[in-house]
């Protein structure tokens, strides 16, 4: 046996991507390349209920493959020093030893990061942001995710929190957030926010999906309210923009597929609002990596703990 | 001659820390204590003549003191690659190639940071952020200057023109900002917000620091008027926790003086804004170190060059 067939070769890992409605498992190599992979849908009955899928998602990708790490990018704030998952809008996971729990049950080494810094991460190591040193990234869906690389390396505040970018104040005392605080990012660029322009004008049953549907066929009132959407993101990015000097912003999650209607009219806010000598620095572009930018950003978390 | 008594042994480096009204010098020992200081006002006929002060400051200090290297604090937009002061709105110095002049004029390593930079490497060495490994300052004076540590160290962006967290947006499409944006931190709680606050109730020739003096003696109308701008910073303070999870969030600059008449109110948004699992963990305290935060932080930044 040559050290590269070692399982401690560390030369694939399991990203496993935990979401509010799939739980993504892949066998993913060094590359970033996804050897083997696994879904079905997130059971939200229970903590047991969730952490027993994780667990038979992880047993069934271990069968055929040598892995030498799990990683984990959970919908949750983390306390890295304990390996807990705090607090979760979507899934069962209030104050769960994650870390710990899996590490014994699986034998193996585990991470655990916050799901919208593993899609980032996904997208530094093998997407749109790609060699860049300093990236903020925000994931678009029912609410807003955010993700940072800082100087090389993934930032996550103090004890993991952090990077809460959907919670930064856009218009102070603006529409309610589901946080409970008042016009932060989220509650004025999220999916819910398209849902809520939807309905404004197409009825109580209307979605955002359809919102960016309509957008695309070109429809004057959808596309003026998603510019509307897109404006309020242009003001958070750009704020973001004078706080890191990134090299880069990337745009991922579900209600992204809107693209240019909502990057246009958010690159001109970002020119206004972003300081002459850092708004020309960053290109603002749509992630890469898709639906999997989460689990594989999960496995490069797993292959810094093996 | 013993290796203590060496000057490349960098016990004591000169910081020089430059304002639109007076350049403050130093010799700053390892521990942050100023051994000797040299003040006079800033020369803003050219950018010869300012830098010549620089000089005659630095040449002075250096008769009386071995020293290993010298720090500037400039309030100017910094590119740390080349080392040029890239822009700057109270000073002459546009596109100047600060740090390799001054190496080559002294003969000392010189390292160049951002003001407010630099005030919180000082507040951070030696100040009210002192053993912390993550922290935000905000600097309140005409403007409103950022300053990040990051994991244990200094975060200035992808090329040094970083934190500039007074640029960013808390109120979209609010009051125009010096810069041109609109509703930017720095337009809603600067002193400058405090000067117009001032004029809209006492009239033309009143001023923010008569507003906190009267706010002191308990004028209700001040009082509210530095509560409303207090209201704002705490919406800025609260998207930054969010965003970093510090451990401790610093209040510096010289509107700073208004204490709790700003930061009551600050902390009251902060309990809203703020998530409920970061908003516990910071404190928002007034700066330690006063008009000497920025020279001793230079002078840290020199020991870093030296």
């Amino acid at each position: 046996m040559t050290s590269h067939d070692s399982p401690t070769d560390a030369r694939r890992v399991i990203g496993v991507d935990v979401g509010g409605t799939k739980v993504l498992a892949a066998v993913v190599a060094r590359d970033g390349s996804i050897e083997a992979r696994h879904e079905r849908k997130t059971v939200l009955s229970s903590e047991d209920a969730l952490l027993g899928t994780l667990d038979e998602a992880v047993d069934e990708l271990r069968a055929g493959h040598d892995v030498a790490a799990i990683g984990l990018g959970l919908p949750s704030q983390i306390d890295q020093r304990s390996g807990r998952a705090l607090a979760s809008v979507n899934v069962p996971l209030q104050d769960v030893e994650v870390r710990e729990r899996m590490r014994r049950r699986h034998g193996l080494p585990v991470a655990i990061d916050n799901d919208a810094n593993a899609a980032t991460i996904g997208e530094w190591h093998v997407g749109a942001a790609r060699g860049a040193r300093n990236v903020v990234m925000l994931t678009l869906g029912t609410g807003i995710g955010g993700g940072l690389i800082l100087d090389g390396k993934p930032f996550r505040g103090a004890t993991g929190r952090g990077a809460e970018l959907g919670h930064i104040v856009v218009r102070h005392d603006g529409s309610v957030c589901g946080c409970g605080g008042r016009g932060h990012l989220e509650a004025l660029a999220s999916g819910l926010a398209a849902d809520r322009a939807a309905r404004t004008l197409y009825g109580e049953r209307a979605t955002g999906h359809e919102l960016v549907d309509k957008g695309q066929a070109g429809e004057p009132e959808a596309v003026e309210a998603l510019a509307e959407i897109g404006r309020c993101l242009g003001a958070g990015i750009a704020g973001l923009m004078n706080a890191f000097e990134p090299e880069i912003v990337v745009i991922g999650g579900g209600f992204a597929r809107a693209g240019d209607l909502l990057l246009g009219p958010a690159r001109e806010v970002v020119s206004r609002e972003a300081l002459a000598s850092l708004r020309d620095l960053a290109p603002i572009v749509v992630a890469e990596l898709g639906t999997d930018a989460g689990v594989i950003g999960a496995a490069m978390v797993a292959f810094e703990a093996a």
